[in-house]
């Protein structure tokens, strides 16, 4: 181990074993991390409650099933994405206490359900097709210890629906706005709240929704201030910085 | 002239001195445009009350200002776009009952202020920067004989100045939204009225608004379907089918 | 429910159990809707006659089956669009009367067949391979209670069967154009008739085509002034802001 | 005032002068902003201590001029973006205690400097172009009231300058991240940090940097999860989501 | 008949029965066709010898079948393109000397093999990727009547394959040149010959080929000023020109 | 010299001075051109009474002078393109036959006025901001000796301009069409005539023209057959190819 | 054959048969290649000890079978690139000795493992969905007569992994980098080593990845001058070119 | 100085004023440098005699001139490159034996005239509008320690004289090759050569050149396995990669 090489080396100078010049240029070509680590485990700490997540896109069923049952070991709670039904199968069978949401593809094992964030998160969802996106950000903001509080199908074009629910809205500590076609209620929203807001392009749409790209330029030319972007259909990573901001 | 040549034709069919089958051969070679042309000038007349248009952009003060004096023998009104201050000076100088409109670079001579549309038009604008775009629908659906309502200023993300409007734009019989920047109002403005709604994207922004890309995208995914698009910065091409409907 | 809960409190101010100041501060905590929703519906009358409308993609028989039904108690025309043959096959089990149109996958059932709209919407496509957005288009603007004249495959490459469909096409007080490719035909159309013309670019084409994103940039850059645009291939929209426009 | 309108409609219930159903109706008709924009208030009290903000760009010297001498006799602290030299003459005239940030084109009067933060933010630039839009960031987050730690030049080719600085980056609350060229520098950033990293691609390149474009593209595909996008050149957006973190 | 209500209408003029003014009025309202439609047969005439076209993308085996032995009733040649092998099946089962071509996708029917063409056309294709696309511009101009001189797999990163062709291709007429990746072929050609060189860019390649998009922008931003571009893919329309050209 | 060296080799075989396998060897290492510049040579006489073409952009007055001079002295007529007035002050004072084109920034020495063409070329523009381009191609066409037959300003939302010029665009033996906006001209016009159409997408336009792109993607997928492309705003090059076609 | 020709007529050359102005005469039209093919075998000798390769893509198991048995009659080793299962099964059976890589899709025929690159060539990918492309550019410089250190699964945001490998990536001579998504590895490792360093962008991603473009652009803007780029997904270039350079 | 402190607390673990543990503590927060710079260095080392390099655009003439005087402290070499023509003004006031470039923008100093690199570097340009991105690369090449060999202006239309220089290209050990337009040069040359070839698309061209995209598409794309690329106009880079390649 490296942390033990130090020390060898260190017990030799002292000793005078070895010279204070040979140490240094022995010291040079020690593995970067013997050092570093210990700092990186403090930020890992920082994330403590985190839980570990597999991106299952790409994975076979027997990948995922033994990458979930290795982490249990250590972890109490695993988040698994973009996961397709043969996975959830598996995994189901191998963790029974595994959720699976098929919307999303997102499956879960929650055992440690600790509340490290600090207010709710506020998950929107403009249509009801952006709501896979928006459970993976809910499921996601959960397993990470946040009270959440769900608000689909709220579109800015039946804007008193928006505008019933601002109560809640603005209750929120942090705000995800899930939304595809033109990608606007993230600026509504953004209007409304002095909250941060993150907004997720959905690809939901067709023709010159171009898969996402026409509520993605929507969203980075946002009027409102408050509002910063994803990539598309990234609710995970939206619910992730939803997270690390709710527990400041 | 051909409707001469034609009638002489027809003459000398009937005085025998052109056999019917050598005069349908030469009717064949007749212009076409001498047997659709008063069908044409019918839809011009539908059109009645239009003003003569003058594309300002390219052209030099010298040919815009020969163009409106001689535009100016047969028509009431004309409106000319895109122009710069050297041509507004040169027009102003030539016609004295010429309005400048600085902002939107539109030139306007407007005599027959009859009012053709049947209700209002509302013109609608999301900031400042996009007022240049507004006027210029503006200035065309008024000298279209048009009542435009402008509202101006009320971008998606402070909601309640357009909340508060609310009445007045739900009286307009046509609705023209401007915006850039993520071109959501819209798709807001649609939902809250039912009168169609011309979407116009504006190429304000910077970055990844891509000239008015972002805008127009934007529109096109409109979540409200009530929502037509015109090309970007076309304040003008707005006003002109909103006057058309308004007519209806 | 807030109407009452808005009617307790103005009890409370007239019995002088609540004081006005309080009674002010309370008011402000009401739900926006409360006192929005009354002017909402009353939009909502003027859509009068409109059908309730299903957007089939992404949904499962099951769903568009029950939303189908359930719709039905109250409305009297229902249009669902993009359809599958599956769901087209559950929804004519369930409701008898249901007419499904398989090129452009659209369900209808159309009851109340009053004619709201004033005059003829035409509706036009480029070639054979459009005619499934143009059928969308005939279709909705007919549950939406219009005279259509369908006008199928006059491209613009053979001119004179445009040229000959002339009479037909002026008559129409709204058009509606449907073309693929190079999305030329409506800036045909647009300068033969004095209507607003609606265009759908479709995705017709291949190689350069881009999914319809060649027709769309020409539709937008049509020199024919009277020319607005709606999304690739949404015979949807079109027809339904020609109804808008035709009901003026 | 609407205000007192409400006020006069409840004496008259109150006084039994009005009937409740009549009240109720009228109320229906009040503007919406009576009665929402308290709640509007207490929002913007929620950002108390933020400045007042012109955006520079497209106005005219004496529009900012007048605009900034306007606001300061309400606000302390006032922020005008992307101004020209002009500008920067015009209002350091007028008010003596501003600040030009020829870089950025930042104007700043900074009166209450409160610190609201709670943290540190770390406003990091990749190369010495970047440093414009990093300087907009930074005086931003300095006028809204945080302490900033600005870190420039440090590039992910020169990966050591990057970890020597690895201490100063891991102890702020919130991280601003600007880069151009590849947009690299916010991946390794968040891989190094816990928290919450907002990254500002910049314009900043040539050729195929397609004016930010592939520095916006690669912050969206950011590996790190902690990483939100705003913008190209939106150092100010960065500087004002940061801000409003900082405050949690 | 539109001709014989042409003649019966001189008829009546020459007998009087009509009045010309009445006779001119009439004519204004006869379909545009029935005196355009000679000159459009005249224009026909100049392409005697072209085969009847079917383009098979979209339509059933059954549409095609029938389409084809409609044709056949009049035409002695047809193509039909972009057919798969169950048209082929039924087309080859009710046409037996109808030849399928399954690289392409074409079936040709060829019975007149006039030599229409002056000279050779060249057919000329960059990699066995781009073969399909070669053999539907091959088949083409060969029904077309022209003599087809086809070398194929002749990429400029081994020119001096194409250096030991050159006597071939400066002999033809007309050189129609495919190539996917970079497209660069058009030009090394162009450069050879002085004939006209029609380019074919075709969908071959991968990742930033963008089905053909590179080959596309880089034949039209060709160096030899003998080249012109047709559609990606497009090998039919650039038989089609080239056989147009080869008549002259 | 080339030539002489291969001469002096044979010679010395003749002689025997030199080994038959050591001239094989060492007419390895003679440069290519040796041989195969008589080839090349006999293609450039095909081209006989080609002007020399200069490519204005970018070069100074003085290297324009200095080449033109240069290139008369062997040649008797030249063309050079994208010239600015300055060039053309100069050459024209060099050279006082030369004639300067200030829209299309055309400058043509044309001493030769053989007509090499055997038809008329047709060079149609769409709208007068297309006359630029159009320009270029009359004035290239011309000097390259061919009948030249300029019909400007014809663009399809007037369809009846187009129709009254049918017959002489007919009786072109090659169409080139310049047309920005969406570029629908060119299929209209295929559609009409059974000539090669030569279609130019123009830069003209704004928006989401985005520089002469939709008219580009327009012609590329043009339903009429007969349509080739060339870059955009690249009248030299359509007319070069017209005239190749045109000798043909 | 060509060699002989030549030969046959330096003899008639030196027994005084053929003049010499015949025989150069007759020369100009030998084949190119004649003289050309030897240098560019010397060429092709160059490139000693490369492998024959076949690109699978869009052949069927047959050809490719057949290709890869031909070829071994000459080559000692070949290369399979994008091969499928189907593919592979053929090849194993035909060829025993052949290796299957299922990940990245190569077959490889390695008989004659001569080390003919002068030093190590590190072959890096940043996650484990890079892999693939990375395996390809591995197998490929094996077989091309290189010792290859692979470093898989060392991303940015995980700045330690690399840096505890920077011993191995700095002591190879040539570094291959495979990474998708932002695409960073590349700037990253360019700055630490001096060695060339071929960046492979790969299509792994989603949304704004847009199939491994933003990668692509993020490597072409890379703050490291030691950076070159191949395309998307092509780890068989990217080895290619780096077997090159380690032979120099 | 970092290397002192290390040196420092060795000494104390020796005299035993620290104890190991305290040491290792400490250890861990000495600045990365520390321990890395040594190593950096060594790489640093590898590159002797590379210049010192500024990139001058957007920087005023004072910052270069003080830039480049202060590292003439050290360096030998210099290069300054995107100059304008002020900074040359300067810096050869400054600097006397400082070479200005005027095409290319690159000034510089060549002292250390040591050639590093093992063979020739050819820098090959299409055309005369492509010389200024090959003058870069032929400066930074020279000033790096590389004989370069200059071949300007032999384009793809022109295939003889490419052929002509080939013993000049096939002589290089490596090739940059510079093309604007359609990018085809770098496939052709790839196909005559065994060395690396670097591809430098250029901004060459118009209309669809899209500033040098299509060039560097077509580049991506290219057939020839030998073929890497860099940024649009990016000559210095090539030049840099290959001086790194003409050491090995």
């Amino acid at each position: 181990m490296d942390q033990e090489q130090l020390r060898n080396l260190l017990d030799q100078v002292k000793s005078g074993t070895v010279e204070i010049d040979a140490a240094m240029e022995r010291m040079r070509h020690l593995p970067f991390e013997d050092l570093g680590f210990a700092k990186l485990d403090h930020h890992r700490a920082l994330r403590h409650g985190m839980p570990e997540v597999i991106f299952g896109l790409g994975k076979t069923p027997e990948q995922v099933g033994e990458l979930a049952t290795h982490l249990l070991e250590q972890a109490r709670n695993i988040l698994i994405t973009r996961a397709d039904p043969d996975m959830a199968k598996l995994v189901c069978e191998l963790v029974p206490d595994a959720e699976y949401f098929p919307l999303s593809g997102a499956i879960r094992v929650w055992r440690d359900r600790t509340l490290t964030g600090k207010g709710t998160i506020a998950v929107i969802s403009a249509g009801t097709s952006d709501i896979p996106v928006a459970q993976e950000a809910q499921v996601t903001a959960e397993v990470m210890g946040n009270r959440v509080d769900s608000i689909f199908d709220i579109g800015v074009a039946g804007i008193h629906r928006l505008m019933s629910n601002r109560e809640r809205i603005t209750e929120a500590r942090v705000v995800v706005v899930c939304a595809g076609m033109e990608g606007a209620l993230p600026s509504v929203v953004g209007g409304l709240v002095s909250a941060p807001v993150i907004a997720v392009p959905t690809s939901v749409g067709y023709g010159a929704s171009f898969h996402g790209l026409a509520a993605l330029l929507g969203m980075l030319n946002s009027c409102a201030s408050n509002v910063t972007v994803v990539n598309i259909d990234n609710g995970f990573g939206a619910a992730y910085v939803a997270s690390l901001i709710n527990r400041l």
